[in-house]
């Protein structure tokens, strides 16, 4: 049953479960207490800190160990912010960063900070330029992924890191989806990771803070991993976090290559495989194992569950938890289509077979979920009516044909955009009312994708927005 | 080779090695995904937090995992006292509270709110009437440990939560050292504990929340754990934990019956086998395991290093990490004797056989730090000299001898008192110097134990402090 999801977690990798199981034994006293129990924990923590630093590239007393990749940033972005608030209060994040770092900028806006949010083109990158561009004097601190965890962009770190170094600006670069693949490049100030991405165990971050950049750590601390994460360590934990980073670089190279095929036969097949699909995500630049697409006329958790009983395990960024059905805000960042959305991150070790294997069953899956909502297949669907004569201009005069689907979720609006469109002549106006957020991203994607013109929204009177489109083909 | 310092850690359970070997194959994802991975780790998940809550007494959904009971308190008291802030921001603790929770008061201090400190009684235990009395009608939380990590004494805590619940101010209980033995009782409003200390991995810490009470969680949060600790869950500890907590309480009224007659025995014994030894905390109201002595003229660091080489772990509140000689604030808020200081903390399983060994090593290794140190021998030490005609009052007339010990370590200030109290008259003056923040509370207590008179401090012009002592007999 293969399991796609490799950039949510992966299972722990046999050198760290090794590694666990012999510091269960060895490492599981005080590492603060002075007795031969505590010594043993004291050098298995230190001895990991050190490979965890070689694997970082930082040295072992910049490094801290947290209990996850989520508190490593939290505690990253707050200490750096409270360490150089002399400076100012202003931060940078990039609009596609992991929902940790963006809660840690809505926290500090609502403490009276503030926040430059720069946006990325449409493959889900940010210009180098244009981020360096927002910083300032009182800067306090610059945010950037190594890559994202959703679309796999790899973002141009190593230029936004030497432009913040020339502002005198920290750059905290969550490097969460590209440890396991390499140290990251240029001159970063402080860097968050976490384990259970490269076959750790979960409850393991890391938090690299640079010598020299002014750093407060934020809460009560104690006397634990240089006062910036309280609390007893998980040294056995910690031990088998770092076996297995250095386990995954020996393997990274390879392993890297023969991955980027899998994805390349994904990116390249799943558009003929089945219709009406966008691939998103820079093409190029991007991490080796995660491929992501969108599937008009789908409900994306639908599609997860279609997949998930065929045995294929993998994510959504139409609704990215269990617990919220709120569209990716990185999809919406992009400008993408976010219904239909279908993350696939290979976990090392995928097989040609397996990858097969669900290019094999995805078309089928796709054509049940929009059976059961009941799209209109083939893409076809405009062009049954002939074009109106001289249909032009958004006047109050022209007839608007509205299609109603509030309180419906999507991709119900666009299902019925779509099953209208071809009922109004070319220059023929249709005005989609829906409550569902997503719809605001999704109406424009699809007039992209089917090269309809998109006039934009507007509050609708009884709730909800209306999405005006024109018909141009 | 005994470890005596269960009051820190204890190792893995085997029961709780088992739940987590199997939890690590099958709950190492994410349990907010839907996917089948995700669904079995959401399951396992609930699964565990069923146990605890029941271990607990409270309802699942009043519990979080945190991921340490360091994490636990710093986030109740936070989210407590951001809840009721609208009552004031009034906070008690006892004076003899974890550091963690002693902490936590000192950054709410920081960020300018009020802490009373309620102090305690010579056997380390608060009187519930006078922590009652410091409510107040801005009190917005109240803290109190179960039971005291460093002397074992047990705090009225049904008592105290029932004055908080009449006064509609809720109590948070650090249940780490008893949750083992049992749950809390009394009306409390929020718990937290940690899971090392029952046999469950690092990495697991409990805080329960009571509906009803004002809570809002510090700092960034996410959908995990009801908002109450962000970040990816460590699954497989979890269960562990859980697993733990209901081994060891399935044991718990054997195992503390057999356990309170070992440490009856080191209580009683240690007296008569070592001289001028004080063994502190309450006699009958105490946690099990734990025994807690001091011993004059002897350095606690030292001791333990004694103690470990000959093949016994054990604790010390004279150095209780390996980074800080700070002396313990337990003992100094008992006014008890800090120097010399052993804790003996008895893991679930302890032999009586390793007691007995314990008990014939001690005098020899206490007789060898002393001797490294050129304390008196016997406690004879003051009756060489006979007693002067009428000494009394302290004019300043009395000539004073002075023993200045500045720039030297405890115990060093109290072996060099006694070594002259014999040579000044029954009634004559002994001034030490001292720049040993332990001798402020070694002095006194040596004066205690030693039937002289101590008449108190002055801060000494050339630096330090001057501890004034009476000879008496």
């Amino acid at each position: 049953m293969p399991y796609f999801d490799a950039a949510s977690a992966v299972p722990l990798h046999p050198v760290a479960r090794q590694a666990l199981l012999a510091s269960l034994d060895e490492g599981w006293a005080d590492p603060a207490r002075l007795h031969r129990e505590g010594r043993r924990a004291r050098m298995l923590l230190d001895a990991a800190r050190e490979a965890a630093a070689e694997a970082v590239g930082c040295r072992p007393d910049e490094l801290t160990f947290t209990t996850s990749g989520t508190r490593a940033v939290h505690t990253g972005v707050a200490g750096a912010l409270a360490g150089r608030r002399r400076a100012g209060r202003h931060l940078i994040v990039s609009t596609v960063e992991h929902s940790c770092v963006l809660h840690a900028a809505e926290s500090h806006e609502a403490d009276g900070g503030e926040v430059t949010r720069v946006e990325v083109d449409r493959g889900g990158r940010v210009d180098a330029s244009a981020f360096a561009a927002a910083l300032r004097e009182d800067t306090a601190l610059a945010c950037l992924q190594s890559a994202n965890h959703e679309v796999g962009t790899l973002q141009p770190v190593a230029e936004v890191a030497g432009a913040c170094r020339e502002a005198g600006v920290p750059l905290l670069v969550d490097a969460a989806q590209s440890l396991a693949w390499g140290p990251v490049e240029g001159p970063w100030s402080l860097l968050a990771a976490s384990a259970h991405k490269w076959g750790g165990p979960a409850g393991v971050g890391l938090l690299a803070v640079r010598k020299g950049v002014r750093f407060s750590a934020p809460g009560p601390s104690d006397d634990r991993e240089s006062g910036r994460a309280p609390g007893f360590e998980d040294v056995p934990a910690v031990v088998a976090a770092a076996a297995s980073l250095r386990a995954v670089r020996a393997e990274a190279a390879a392993e890297a290559a023969r991955l980027r095929e899998l994805t390349e036969r994904i990116r390249a097949r799943v558009p003929q495989l089945v219709a009406d699909v966008e691939v998103v995500g820079d093409p190029v630049r991007r991490l080796p194992g995660t491929v992501t697409f969108s599937c008009l006329y789908v409900d994306g958790e639908a599609l997860l569950h279609e997949l998930d009983r065929t045995g294929f395990s993998v994510s959504s960024g139409s609704s990215c938890t269990s617990s919220t059905l709120v569209p990716s805000h990185v999809l919406k960042a992009m400008g993408v289509l976010s219904e239909g959305n279908v993350r696939v991150s290979l976990p090392p070790g995928t097989t040609e077979a397996d990858v097969d294997a669900f290019l094999d069953a995805l078309p089928d899956a796709v054509s049940r979920v929009r059976a059961q909502l009941g799209a209109p297949a083939g893409g076809d669907e405009a062009v049954a009516v002939p074009p109106a004569g001289t249909g032009s201009g958004t006047s109050e005069q022209e007839a608007v044909l509205v299609v109603d689907t509030l309180g419906r979720r999507c991709p119900i609006p666009v299902i019925e955009l779509a099953k209208v469109i071809g009922d109004v002549p070319v220059g023929g106006l249709v005005r989609v009312l829906s409550d569902d957020e997503a719809a605001r991203l999704d109406v424009p994607a699809w007039c992209e994708m089917r090269g309809q013109e998109y006039l934009g929204e507007s509050p609708w009177p009884e709730g909800g927005t209306a999405y005006l489109v024109r018909r141009e083909r």
